[in-house]
């Protein structure tokens, strides 16, 4: 499932309008019997194959008997959303203490109506939009951070295993990098640690990853108060949304002097 | 942060014993004055930057200020493992609405004794290890997995932001396939839709992923009794751990017909 946006495509310092298909990146909420157990971000489609696996993993089921219906939560104020599903079980909660143990380990979640809108409103109480500035960088500085963060990654040359988050400053100066087998940790790492510094917000950095963007990097980036993020990778249809709604920079498909740019291309200046 | 481990390296179809370095994958739990908030599989190093990039993130601290102190809970039996960071707010748990909020959010989690083998525990008592069978494939059938793969992704081909997952016969024949803007996910909904058709247990057959092999990607294929994960890219220390104590085969860095294998080399044949 995807959807196109309208990007900005630099090549060299030769800049067009392009639009690009990105893959859509929406909230699924798991509940058993009307109680919530888990929400994870996922591509919406085969929601009920994925509540089933996710069971099926956690030992809750152990046979397709055990599922006795999954239904979505439909929700009158958003007929179109279907990002809750809704699983009840033929022998009701499971009570053996293995599966309870289980239980106690989920999350504890929202009421209905979730929906990629309601995550951003979420992060909007933590972090409103960027406000305007003067940080302005050059695509020529850019294009030198994919270089410069491999570069930078010893342990990836070594294990090929690690996502790394790198803290440039706006003259591409790396400042800061994290690894770690998490992508959503190496940014906690990075960004934990200027903050334990007293050197946040990080109103003129950039943020570059290794992999993806996904909501949660750009939640992280946006608490921050980061305004540029680039990624090596693909973002998702909801790290896009998010950008444009928090007036940040998101740059993906960051490989040497070419790149996409998704949101906030004001923020670039020519090469 | 990495380990060494013993691994047979094919090249066509030659194979040689050789060693390999992969990132660690360890556990951590962050607890807010003892009590449990989080649980994150990571990479061990900067636990306490971690710790407050997470809490800074999630709204629960908004100033290196409001954190009194950092501590690992040191585990007597294993004085070696530092697993649990326990965070000291100066104020407190917070009260508002909001970080009341994110609190009821989070996991609720166990006990002191947190690390890997911990992990692997849990798993074995929901599926013990594999018994041995006659199940055998050729490498010349992996070394054809990740091309099938490639060519099976079409949304891949699109917007580069999907992970796939794969099931694959003993002859190499594609039976499934699940994309998904989380790995786990695209895991989840291939086992899932499995176990909804009755095909559970999945004891013939070989799980590849487009990605690396973390711990709970074999968490889920032992659940569903898959002997063989094929992955693009590297394992985590975790994931060998857990192949090799449940007796499954993980091959790791399959490019065309070159593969590293990690565990249970004695499921594949020669060419």
């Amino acid at each position: 499932m995807h959807a196109e946006v309208a990007i900005t495509r630099w090549e060299g310092d030769r800049a067009r309008e392009d639009v690009d298909t990105v893959v859509v990146e929406e909230p699924l909420e798991i509940r058993i019997h009307g109680e919530s157990l888990t929400v994870t971000m996922r591509t919406p489609g085969d929601d009920f194959a994925l509540a089933a696996g996710l069971l099926f993993a956690e030992g809750i089921v152990r046979t397709p008997d055990e599922i006795g219906a999954m239904a979505y939560c439909e929700d009158p104020e958003n007929p179109e959303l279907q990002n809750i599903v809704n699983v009840y079980l033929e022998a009701g909660w499971p009570q053996d203490t293995e599966a309870a143990r289980w239980k106690r380990n989920f999350l504890a979640n929202s009421s209905c109506g979730l929906c990629g809108k309601a995550s951003i409103e979420a992060v909007r109480c933590l972090a409103p939009p960027l406000p305007p500035s003067e940080f302005r960088v050059s695509v020529g500085v850019i294009g030198q951070l994919s270089d410069r963060l491999r570069a930078a990654q010893r342990i990836f040359a070594k294990t090929g295993g690690l996502h790394a988050a790198g803290l440039f400053d706006g003259a591409g100066n790396l400042l800061a990098l994290r690894e770690d087998v998490g992508r959503h940790n190496a940014v906690d790492k990075l960004i934990g640690s200027e903050l334990l510094a007293g050197r946040a917000p990080l109103s003129e950095r950039i943020l570059m990853v290794s992999g993806r963007t996904s909501f949660e990097i750009m939640q992280k980036a946006a608490v921050a108060r980061i305004p540029i993020v680039c990624a090596v990778s693909a973002p998702s249809s909801l790290a896009v949304q998010l950008a444009r709604d928090l007036h940040m920079t998101l740059i993906g498909f960051l490989r040497g002097d070419t790149m996409n740019v998704y949101a906030g291309a004001e923020r670039l200046a020519g090469a």
